[in-house]
């Protein structure tokens, strides 16, 4: 189980005409404030609001016939499970998706309105196991939100347009969940600006991934208390975890109290409504987490579902 | 006095490279709901929030030598104080800027952040008469807001990028004010696409375009209380009437609950957040004020500058 860059390519013309390519945003404001030029990936205005669709629709568009007939199941309360619905409603694959009984409802309405069937699931119970078991009575197959080399291939699109856009970078910044969308991003940028540093950004409570990356074996963190929801994975996968150590250069961490404020800069002076999860690699360059100034700056950010009137209580409580 | 396709080429020449070409945006969501193909302009990830940059830029590169030495003054108390501000420091052009003294600070901050000077006035006191005393005492050239060829034509390349980068429109949708987005994007719509139909959309409090177009006469409309603060203009201008009666095809107006809906709608589902005036083509198109289905049509989300306190407790009250 590998993925190179080859996949990532073959990835990017499957989703071609489905998934949009999102443009690079720049900020004069950002690149006073860091030294830097910085180029920015707004996946918040990819469809659904996220780039999980980029590794759904690239699994799901390679199912062979009969299992594409029979249909998907995925376990998810967020970007992937819209990913999941969105990429079964556009390629006529029928998809389940597990989902916490008490997930949002505007989460509920939209992988609904996808054309999905939710099964609900109650605090106590695995939703992992829940779904395997839909999995062998129903004959689904199940599309993992990270461990999976078409997961990981499709995300890894996300830097190949960034770097196709805005040219070579020395740094390319990335949030890190379950590590498909970091190590996706590194075997691209790798390959297409090899002297590129990439880093993994992660939330302090949550921080599996730097743990994992010093000690050089798979370390847990369960549930960790962050508002990066997307970001609460206990740990990388297997496949995510051996890209990384080959890829990925470093990590950092932000809190929870930096990472709104980083939200708020983009929505006041970016114009755009990013969720916290997604503010992770901003956060870090915008808090000077590491030296950048000089540098050509990737940034992913890397989707925005967050609940507007959450963000507009917490908005409201800084003044 | 007039404004050609030439004006508008030569125009987008001049502010290459120094103002953004904003993308173009679509949603799957908008389409399914309209039965048209959209196309967003999204002018609030312009420098400074919004269009305004492309007229004052456009303006300010075209002085003589010594009018550009002595320097330039504005009246404004929103996007085109901080265009003139920020075209005045990229151009090394003394700015001076006339505003209200109890403009919001982080206006007040963001044009003296460009390094401008600010001339406060009191509610009672005629803005466009202190500045052009200003202009007379000091030697400074007055930029208008909209009433001038330079700026009409910079503002019009909004809708050529628009056009070159989304193809042929049926249907173009502009917010405004005094008309000089308006008026400089149907010269463009008209030439690039001569059978697109161009509509300007205003707030119903400040219906001054709707009137003069119907009555063919420039009609006022003063202090319209509406939450637009950018078309709170009590009138056209000269240049900019006479450009709309040629090229544009008719008016809409939407009220301040339908704008508010739509900015949150533009907040929500395509994670940008857009300004009340900024709102307004959008606004017509999404509350089904024409008949939008099988057409292709472009918006224009004119700015995204607007107090995000105020728009998160706009927000908070609707729940």
């Amino acid at each position: 189980m590998d993925v190179n860059f080859g996949d990532v390519a073959a990835a990017h013309e499957r989703i071609r005409g489905v998934v949009h390519r999102t443009p690079v945003l720049t900020s004069a404001t950002v690149n006073a404030r860091t030294g830097a030029r910085v180029f920015f990936k707004p996946e918040n205005l990819q469809r659904m609001g996220a780039f999980k669709i980029r590794g759904a629709y690239n699994a799901l568009a390679q199912l062979p016939a009969d299992a594409k007939k029979r249909g998907v199941v995925a376990f998810s309360s967020g970007n992937h499970a819209q990913a999941v619905a969105l990429s079964g409603n556009l390629l006529g694959i029928p998809a389940t998706i597990v989902m916490p009984e008490d997930a949002p409802r505007v989460k509920l309405d939209a992988t609904r309105g996808y054309g999905a069937e939710i099964i609900p699931y109650k605090e106590n119970q695995d939703r992992e196991q829940l779904a395997r078991q839909i999995s062998v009575e129903r004959g689904l197959t199940v599309i993992p939100p990270f461990d999976h080399p078409h997961i990981v291939a499709g995300q890894g699109t996300a830097a190949k347009e960034l770097i196709e856009d805005a040219g070579p970078l020395d740094l390319l910044l990335v949030p890190c969940g379950g590590g498909g969308l970091l190590s996706g991003c590194a075997v691209a940028a790798k390959h297409l600006a090899p002297g590129c540093r990439v880093i993994g950004v992660e939330p302090a409570a949550g921080d599996d991934g730097l743990r994992s990356f010093r000690s050089g074996r798979i370390e847990t963190v369960s549930r960790p208390r962050t508002i990066a929801d997307g970001a609460r994975t206990p740990s990388l996968g297997r496949l995510t975890f051996a890209l990384i150590r080959r890829h990925v250069n470093d990590f950092i961490t932000v809190t929870d109290e930096e990472l709104l404020e980083t939200m708020f800069f983009l929505w006041e002076r970016m114009k755009l409504l990013v969720e916290p999860t997604g503010t992770l690699a901003a956060c870090a360059l915008l808090q000077g987490k590491l030296e950048a100034a000089g540098r050509r700056v990737g940034v992913v950010l890397s989707g925005g579902n967050v609940d507007l009137a959450w963000a507009a209580e917490q908005r409201l409580r800084r003044r």
